[in-house]
């Protein structure tokens, strides 16, 4: 149970870190919509292990399609994709196939289910996200080729990574506005570090070497932005826009918190400075300022959809630590497995991933919303 | 579409602000569960308007039960609970009736659905979150009983107000812990401000009273704690225990960022004074701090859940502001309702109620995770 | 858990025979549909007990709308729908409050929730249908509009009763085709018997006198038959759009049995006698048969779609029969209460409810199947 | 959408005839239940074709399985599983690639999604309930631990066909008694028309012989029956153990009708005949008949499930039909493929797959009906 998302557009995902194969079914996709396979490969393997300051696991995440498609259209059925897990050493976790490892979920899942696969933490593990990101490469097509017939520009999903542990961008207004409005998301995949801000990002490599030597690892934090959603996105009361993004964001393994626009800022802020003033300008309604990141009563009014996410730290640290395992023993515990030592960098592509698989189902959500002929 | 929330404990909710009524139907819970009517009334009574530092409104909340009950305890069957609007001088939202309130639903929800109730904002006002609170005082009797069967202290959950723009509770190590391990909701809910700390609570009145005479509104962030929530709810991985706090509570009107454990401190932690160590205490796993807020791989683990939320500033300002109306002019507008200076002050209690409703569902879930006679 | 029903076009149901109320929340209808209040009583009076060969128990079933309308139209909120319950003699059932009456709900739902409303049935009553006739009305009145801003002929639902014991009518060819075309729901709620060949219905009025005479009840069976429905409603392969209709009808109290088009006569015909064919009629696909009853695939072909449904006879009968109490010992038991002799002739208008609501969600969903702007 | 099934546990299906798999995702299933992959593997065999009077093509099924299992038991996660198309000669479908097969899904799937999979019928064909089989295989091993944890009798769930056109078993109440208390699964699968009645068998296969003499096809109906089903299953009102049942059996490709208990034949009874009088037979419960089909106010009352279930004639046939093809235009057409002259052998596996996977639904979903510690 918990294994699905979404209303219209329903997607579940399954699959264990070490077994066979992780992969997802698509429910939902309106028929005959074109998906080009390359593209969508190419989207997936942006989240791909084996980069620099990711894990060093080499996964090539080649999919395969079991489903749904015929001769490059959707078929408004079931769209299955996997991957195989090849690279998947097993042995390398022998060590921890006992212990529970702090502030990871072997010690809650195993409470929860009586059973448990050790091997890199099973579902628990990052390797999960690979499905939500196979799925999101589908919602992609789908909302490009929606904006297409609807000849409205397409919606773009960007996540960057802004601060790793003490280093941060400095944004001045001019960066801040350059950024939400011309910002690319080829210049976000460039960077090592996903921060496109090049002499922050070079600060963070040498942050994370030197946290690589220490055997730890760093939090971090994301901002999230989405440019062209159209007004009316959102189903109140409990299915908002905001709510429907906050559940699918927090979902991702080690994020532990999520803003809209101006979020914890909001709480020094009087109503007069907080909100954003709607003008005309031509038959358009336009807005002086963005500080509820797009979305008022739970709907999308038209304007960017931003906030902020945080990520943990990579519980995962080669330092040796306390902990207790299945016998109900104090032991110490050393963990030599390839981890992240930023999960962040990675998360940020699950986090672009979970935002268009919301999108993807509120715009068939909203298409019910009133009559059309 | 979107006023429904729980997949075993099902609630749904309607109504508008100045309609008829505001309602909920729970379905999902066990039968045979007493339920005391005067203990319902009490806690949802708890939010009512009409005191000092909300708006005020004069709302009875009187709650009428329309089914589901029988000679004291539930039948399995729904609960279907209402009050009536009876304070609800819709004279007043005359001059909004045509005007979209700056950050407010009007507009988004005009453009969704091509009609709108303008009394009070209709449903996307917060009169709404009194079916929340209904729903969450059944959900609470329940989880008491749960309890009592099960022999377990009883699960408590609460939500103070720390900050009110730039006033702030400025803890100290012990008085976190305090707070933590003692505080009690009546002393909460004592507090006009729902802020536990007297002094801070004071210069919040302050504060308050001058906003109110600049016809002005302040942000604001709550903390949220659960107690003796036991290790395992929660469903990843969409339906993380995490996921669907994060949903219900950025649901509330005004609510816009929410945090678990450290939250966005984490940017700037290291993973090794992240983790919460786990030793045993004879038998007993427990954990050499709480950072996570009482959740690992999206599955509670027997620690506190804790966590925050921020809320914007009340965007119904005294304030001649600048806005559209619905021909398309633009337009200057002063909203003379009854407002709360701070929405977070009311919403501190539908957060509980948030939380009190996703457990109990978390706990009917969570009893079929495993197979037992 | 149980109580609600479709995907996007969501009703939940509440309410025990005896309690305050019987109700109905529709959530899901889209925003600034015109609603009748008037048409939608007489729509939901049409099931009401009191008339001659039903129930003699009088309830005006009179609607109270307490949310989701303003100034006679959708707001795409949620429409919440009671009805008091006012004849509720609850005396009358005070022989039966520890007996489980035979083929009653009684039993199972004690045995179930370990607490029940004995009086009338508690939820078990065939009186909790007029919570399904209530939002069908609502549905209804959305699939007019539908259809009229489509530029398409209304979708018309019927039900008529064929079958009560051994009367039946005997159908030429002609009169099949007859009614297929052209019998109006108004001929059949004219007939006590809700059966539109007036001396069929004059049999089994004194077929039904006799009954009373005896103390017995009869079992029936009943026509439904939907036109105007376009190609392509449904979603295979669970929510086939027989599927959904199955278990719509079958949910109506005492429904034994379901068929589509020819049913169980298929089990005697072979695929060259079976098989619909289609021709072009000059730009329109048309069908030289509809043995199937409009469904191919799980998807409406465009075709009337009809099928019967069965009832058994009414359970409850004045003769003394054998039975246990809640004390586990066997007893006589008398029902004096007021019942209908047969239950197929209000449970006929319950099956037009119920394809109603299905038919209102199929049309919600398949604007998702394909794009369009 | 809709290619999912059940509330706690949740099936989802994908896969085309002539695609690269077909395939199933179990999530739902408790953590820590053994799975016995041969058993699984002898379940889903049971429905394969190349059996002497099903369609020749011949398909291993081999299981394949991608997920949440580990050591041989469940994670508690989902459990993915494929079986690849490897017969699938879609040559010989050129023929119908752009021809509407009559009483098909051809023609109403290009109308609803405006693309299609012609060969084979895409995921309109037969072919697709293999994946409804493996996962009932899986649920039946958890109804059958669950019956072993829970010291009670395994849920045994049997269909057997007893028409086939003109050929039918003539039920003596010995006999019907006999196969209603005794009968085996084993004797039905070893029956080429899982018939037990071994002269009736005898005369289908006759009968059979000549229909693919005259290249046409038959019409069947089959018997279902559950035994040990304990009372207290299925939740009332929309979600009704018959109701659920109803979909689930509709959703079988070409089923067109099904009974519960004394279906259509109730409605020539009387309350007197029909009701099912309950007795003490020490401290049980027990019942006088079982009229009802073990199903009171839509939930299971102890008794035996039964009913019957009837299958339309294969449609796909030798002769030639007139049809028209997606270019508008009149044609004759002859399907060559490899078809069952009659549906309803196989069907009747999937028949017991989908009950099964209701049942373990039901039995989850009942957990959660009263609380216990």
């Amino acid at each position: 149970m918990g294994n699905s998302i979404g209303k219209i557009l329903r997607i579940t995902t399954f699959g264990e870190s070490h077994g066979p194969a992780i992969g997802a079914v698509v429910d939902g996709l309106p028929g005959n919509i074109p998906i080009d396979i390359e593209k969508l490969q190419s989207y997936v393997s942006r989240r791909r292990p084996g980069r620099r300051y990711t894990s060093p696991r080499q996964e090539p995440d080649n999919l395969e399609i079991l489903s749904g498609l015929y001769r490059g259209k959707t078929l408004g059925t079931p769209i299955a994709l996997i991957t195989r897990n090849i690279d998947s050493n097993a042995d390398e976790y022998k060590n921890i196939s006992s212990a529970f490892r702090p502030s990871h979920g072997d010690y809650t899942w195993q409470m929860k289910y009586k059973h448990r696969d050790p091997r890199g933490g099973g579902r628990s593990s990052g390797r999960e996200t690979v499905a939500r990101v196979m799925a999101a490469g589908l919602a992609e097509q789908f909302l490009d080729y929606w904006a297409e017939v609807n000849q409205r520009p397409p919606i773009q999903v960007l996540s960057w990574l802004e601060q790793i542990g003490p280093i941060k961008i400095d944004y001045t207004p001019e960066l801040w506005q350059k950024y939400l409005k011309g910002l690319k998301r080829e210049e976000i995949d460039e960077d090592p570090c996903r921060c496109p801000h090049l002499s922050t990002s070079k600060n963070m490599i040498d942050y994370l070497r030197q946290l690589q030597e220490e055997k730890d690892s760093a939090g971090s934090s994301a901002v999230w932005l989405v440019r062209n959603v159209p007004c009316g996105w959102g189903e109140p009361v409990f299915d908002k826009l905001n709510s429907r993004l906050a559940k699918a964001i927090i979902s991702i393994p080690a994020a532990k918190g999520v803003e809209f626009g101006e979020g914890f800022h909001f709480a020094n802020m009087r109503g007069s400075q907080a909100n954003d003033l709607p003008y005309m300008e031509g038959n358009q309604v336009n807005f002086r300022s963005n500080h509820s990141g797009g979305i008022w009563g739970g709907i999308s009014n038209g304007e960017y959809l931003w906030g902020r996410v945080v990520f943990k730290p990579t519980p995962s640290i080669g330092q040796s630590q306390k902990t207790v395992n299945i016998y109900g023993q104090d032991i110490p515990l050393i963990i030599d497995g390839r981890h992240d030592p930023c999960l962040g960098i990675r998360a940020s592509v699950v986090v672009e991933a979970m935002i268009t698989i919301v999108l993807a189902d509120c715009v068939l959500n909203n298409s019910t919303a009133t009559i059309s002929n």
